[in-house]
């Protein structure tokens, strides 16, 4: 089958085509996301699985997760708001992805702006998420963390430190580690591929780290053997649909307007005329 | 009066009258809708009702609402964000609206979800709420569990299953029942009308059926005696906002601001020439 | 310094320059701004915040403020939708905000509403906030209810009613106490000033009180000794904002919309030709 070609090896010139195959299958098939995360980004989250194809689920209940979580093909775990009376339910949730084998994406918002905060991310990636994806100061704190301070990265450089800290995080938890910038870096601990779309505006929009990393979840769950690449492309693709909003916006809040509206409306030739990965390693 | 008569007594064919009427009622009193909902949709809720004339009040706490419901006009409860400590509140809050006689709506989002919620909706609807409002698969689902298993719907056509289990719930919780899906129905139990505006793309923005269970809540504030007319009027309302709006959108963001905007723009001659509403029996 | 003397001195006709440069110190400093507020309005307050310029934290949990608040330059308090499980955290933020000299803002949100939120309130109040932010009727609850009913303000005139409500609750609190309305009051409970800008339909948006709020928060975190000039300065930026958004809008969902681009890309020529604010004493 020339879709799962397609799917299975995702050669460098072959990233346009992969990217579009997920963002197709999130249409056709509308997978069911369950999404426990931070009251600030759960409507532009919701609308941007929905604008996606997705189909999405706030559902964060532990009453509710031996009922609910099984019939959800991938989990998204958001610490944004984290209180401590929402964590046992995340790692309820967790570990139901976990045991059922059902990817799980975990956003480690601001993951070193307390010592609860840190710990809880902590926890939380004990149970083997599928991704994890931040910025570069929260996957720096947690590989810092994750790795003791002795085996810590402590260059200089930001961008550098990010690129090893990620490898070093993906290596000991086993996860895809994703690393938002101006340039995108995904790594499996191994190889290093880097997603160069999106526009600088969309850092002045409260939630689109958080949406895409809901995207993560739609494109992971409609390829769970591939994560990587399901994560590559779900930045990708949230990145074109931001330069096709951008085309149209006047400032921040027009173009979370027209981002949403253009990753409804992409289609094959703009993905493919858009999409730029490249591969570092 | 002219006015009190149109309220009183819709006609078929005095649907587009009946709908202005009680979207100028709301326009001109201002009425007070407590809502107790979930965190998504809060937003979009709000801006709903005041974008209709009303004035929203999302107070959730049980410590306030012996104070605070008393003087809602009407009381909105959606259980999407569903969780053990907000449960009590909302059935204090429902207490309250009933034993002074306010109408109340209910939401009962993804009611089939979980046992849990399952169970959370049908303490609710033991508290008499005025309206039900849900889709297809919500009032199935409460309508089976109202009735117990043996007296359930089991027809294999989804619609029919949705009108036979709305009319089912309705006489079994003496509530009106609204059904969302490309036609609303609405029925007391025995008579059934269908409300016929309204535009898809709607469905790929969130709240947008919890925004009009407010609304509805709003309609039925300013004509209690007329539970049913009011939710088919909210409803039907409310699916002309999203034709004009779709007229302008681009996309499901474009859109929800674009029904918003015509929301509180719409006239007496766009509602005349635009409402749909047919009485089934 | 040029820049310091028009910030430490605002003459009346030093207005325009003082609101422009709070706003540009805001640009350049992009000071990290924590807000404990309601569920209802966080998405808009972070993007009305990031829009400015400023770094908003919506970090609510009383494990997390040890740790984070002594990071923040400001406080945001808001009691939209108050329960008892974030009072807590809400008066301990307000404590080390306090303790450590960071100046906090207290939106007071339907103080009125109920005996516990009136009570909660009246504990924050005695916690120091800097500025006080309401309408008419909370700020006259508040007064009311802080100096006692037999020194309460009973004229029958309202708006005549919210100023010496205000002059009286700053007074008692030593809070810079502002009022929005048709004209937005602000007083240290002796000098009044009035800013005039604003449109009428920024009052069927949902939210913009709470985001005016947190904009006076990043203007006090960057000039924490002129209160009242940072805040007066807030409330006629953000209403500046409004005048130019409304010159695009169609309604209130687009209105928002422009309001937010129209804060982000304000300049310094709008800021001088539109800003109207005058002292009344």
């Amino acid at each position: 089958m020339e879709e799962d070609k397609v799917r299975g090896k995702a050669e460098p010139s072959g990233w346009p085509a992969k990217a579009w195959s997920l963002l197709s299958a999130t249409r056709s098939e509308s997978p069911l996301i369950q999404c426990i995360t931070n009251f600030v980004s759960m409507d532009l989250m919701a609308n941007t699985l929905l604008s996606a194809g997705a189909s999405p689920a706030m559902i964060h209940s532990a009453d509710e997760i031996p009922d609910f979580t099984p019939h959800a093909r991938a989990l998204c775990i958001n610490v944004g708001t984290l209180s401590a009376d929402w964590l046992p339910a995340m790692k309820l949730a967790a570990q139901f992805a976990c045991q059922s084998c059902k990817p799980w994406v975990l956003d480690p918002v601001a993951a070193g702006a307390s010592g609860f905060r840190l710990k809880a991310c902590l926890e939380l990636v004990e149970l083997k998420p599928t991704v994890i994806r931040g910025n570069a100061s929260e996957v720096i704190a947690l590989s810092k963390a994750s790795l003791g301070p002795s085996k810590g990265v402590d260059s200089s450089h930001e961008s550098t430190d990010a690129v090893e800290a990620a490898k070093s995080l993906a290596q000991a938890s086993g996860a895809i580690v994703a690393v938002s910038g101006a340039v995108d870096i995904v790594t499996d601990g191994e190889r290093v591929v880097g997603a160069h779309n999106g526009v600088p505006m969309m850092q002045r929009i409260t939630a689109t780290g958080c949406s895409v990393t809901a995207l993560i979840a739609a494109f992971v769950a409609v390829d769970p053997l591939h994560a990587l690449e399901a994560t590559v492309s779900a930045l990708s693709i949230f990145g074109v649909a931001g330069e096709m909003g951008m085309n149209l916006a006047k400032g921040p809040a027009s173009l979370r307007m027209h981002l949403i509206d253009s990753l409804y409306g992409l289609d094959d030739a703009v993905v493919h005329s858009r999409v730029s990965i490249t591969s570092f390693s």
